[in-house]
């Protein structure tokens, strides 16, 4: 507990500091870190073997183990995505807009650090470098706390940033990991007020409500996705299709990917057997509603309630038709998570009808929901995929680690 | 409870419908309450009065009285407030930027309702219709939670303008009110995730520390002002005895007026016993370092460590004598609030460092701190002053109400 406190204390100071650090030595800094993780790939590899045997013996499932594990060429894979980090444009510094009052004053709004950064995260060693990297990036402090079953993973990389990113001029105190792992301490974190500027959540649904219910320093909430693909009565249904079936297939396992088919009922007949024959040919389970099962019943289970609010994650999709634009509408704010959704649509009043009227973070007419990323959307980084309204939404790029500043100059203007 | 409930759950609804109110059907609903409040007086006043009775009977002290109180000027001033909102640009419907990815994809950034918002604030009836103008000018529904004290007035106030809004077809449930005022409703108002998308608290230490301890939902933190002026040892002490007088004086109320004054020791000798007297001419207590007493110890008290700490909001200034731009930025940085904090300087690189170094919302070089307000950066409306890093900082004026949406145009991409 004193050690959280002092952590973050140190944290802090370092925060001061670092407001004074130029680009080029950050971008060094981020130079030297990537040259270092690669050259200590050998200490790595010892340090996550540790990791793999204990979650292992423990019994931690399958996909945990291979989101934990690291060879040398992921390890060359994180150093890579290192330079990319290096390789943005710094948006600290920029005054996006400055005025002059009538009274003479000016005043602009520059872009400054959010100060200090906490990330909580589960056991993928791979967030601890590209959080601390993205954090650096923008001259914030980062304080992390990743799962326990990647600690010696976690604690070895951090080692390596410290003594690369300080050997370079950074202040000490800029890169932070808790090594205590325990549900407590990850608590006291979510409630340091006055010293953590911004706590993002990046895992589960779990981790992500114990964040949500126990912090009282401000949250930017990186949710699930329950992603819907509406093909309208107006769409061409091969584009449909391809769209619905990469939105599914690609890669089921993202929180962009595609939950719930909403089929309109003057396109049923012809656009159903069609889809559910693609979607079982790529092994897809369909879960469908009633309707759905007068064009198509082979091997189709019967969707429920709960099948319209779950995100699989996995080659499950959930089908429903639909009265036309409206119903899909109304579905789709009541089901979904405010992540990403799609209308395929030739209809041009409809696809801006859906374009106002969904409540998401990413509206798309005529495109998979699976561009929903920092890199698909030109931002080349992301820390992750905000599902809330305030502060930033959608993939969050450098811009969303970063606060404003007013400053105002004058000659010597008094208040009336 | 189930009240609460039900009640968020339509102000959910109402939200939905809201995105599709044009601007001058909002505009008009604003005109059609200025109106209503002017021509309901008598209503507004009637109730107010209760509300005075009750506060008097039990004993509420003088300056929460005064600001409880209405009459017939007041009610029209607050009028005129909403004619200004109604005027200001409708920034809802803005698209930020709108780039093309190289696979074609076209994206825009465009600003959008928050969607529903809390706002929880003491017995200022003033605050429910200022609240809830600046929401409806923004497509956002409001449910406001005011003091216990003005809880006749603010539902008269509320029920003037729903039937105004209302009846020119602004949907129902945009306006909302919370009539219990215990503090178990606030508590849950502040859980009331899913529904409330952001929470601005508006009133003193007691009811923000409540929210930010509270609060699932998130918050926009408006805190307390601990505002210094600094005046350095190239200063122009013309200027600078002008600008400490504003800062204190002009209005020792409010959150921007200056509580500290530090002086460069270069020139405490000149400075101190000018700005002394010049306080106590105007009934400023001063609290000063040993140092000052060098200069000028006439009715000075002795400054405690907790005076570095303390927002007076009265007549009241601790002054302290430091060793140059260095241990200013320091003092400020370890003591201040976040909110404004100025230089008075001719040097330009102090100026520099000071604009940099210090961490707060505003700050200033040559100008008085009273400056930090929405109408006085030209925002033309303010809903209070964010002393957070996240989603707004400073005056928060209607971008400070909206939220992004990401809207993707595409032609059949999906991702490889």
């Amino acid at each position: 507990m004193t050690e959280l406190i002092m952590k973050c204390s140190k944290a802090r100071e370092a925060a001061q500091k670092l407001i004074g650090v130029p680009s080029w030595m950050k971008d060094k800094a981020l130079e030297a870190i990537a040259d270092a993780l690669v050259e200590r790939t050998d200490e790595i590899i010892a340090a996550n073997k540790v990791d793999l045997e204990n979650a292992e013996a423990n019994g931690v499932r399958k996909a945990m183990l291979d989101r934990l594990s690291l060879d040398p060429e992921r390890i060359k894979g994180i150093a890579e995505g290192v330079r990319q980090v290096r390789d943005l444009n710094d948006p600290i510094g920029e005054v996006i807009n400055m005025w002059t009052r009538p009274n003479g004053l000016q005043i602009g709004k520059k872009r400054v650090p959010m100060g200090v950064i906490a990330i909580i995260y589960e056991a993928r060693p791979n967030v601890t470098v590209d959080a601390a990297a993205l954090c650096l990036k923008t001259s914030n402090v980062s304080i992390l706390r990743g799962g326990k079953e990647a600690i010696r993973s976690n604690t070895t990389l951090m080692k390596i940033m410290q003594d690369a990113a300080y050997s370079v001029g950074i202040p000490e105190g800029s890169l932070n990991i808790i090594e205590d792992t325990s549900r407590e301490t990850a608590t006291q974190l979510m409630k340091m007020n006055g010293y953590v500027d911004m706590l993002i959540p990046r895992g589960g649904k779990g981790l992500i409500k114990s964040v949500v219910e126990n912090a009282t320093v401000p949250v930017v909430e990186t949710a699930a996705g329950n992603c819907h693909v509406y093909v309208d009565g107006d769409a061409d249904l091969d584009m449909a299709l391809d769209i619905v079936m990469n939105a599914k297939v690609q890669r089921p396992s993202v929180c962009n990917a595609a939950e719930t088919l909403l089929i309109d009922k003057a396109v049923a007949d012809k656009f159903v057997p069609v889809v559910f024959k693609a979607l079982q040919e790529k092994g897809v389970e369909i879960r469908a509603c009633e309707e759905c099962k007068k064009y198509y019943d082979k091997d189709v289970a019967d969707a429920a309630e709960e099948d319209w609010e779950t995100e699989y994650n996995d080659y499950i999709l959930a089908v429903k038709i639909v009265d036309g634009l409206d119903e899909a509408i109304k579905h789709i704010n009541k089901y979904n998570t405010k992540h990403s959704e799609a209308i395929v649509t030739e209809n041009y009043t409809k696809s801006q009808r859906f374009l106002n009227e969904i409540d998401a973070a990413a509206v798309y007419v005529n495109a998979s929901t699976r561009f929903t990323d920092g890199f698909e959307f030109g931002f080349g980084a992301e820390i992750g995929i905000s599902t809330q309204k305030m502060h930033a939404r959608g993939p969050m790029g450098l811009e969303a680690l970063t606060s404003i500043k007013y400053i105002i100059l004058g000659n010597g203007q008094i208040r009336g």
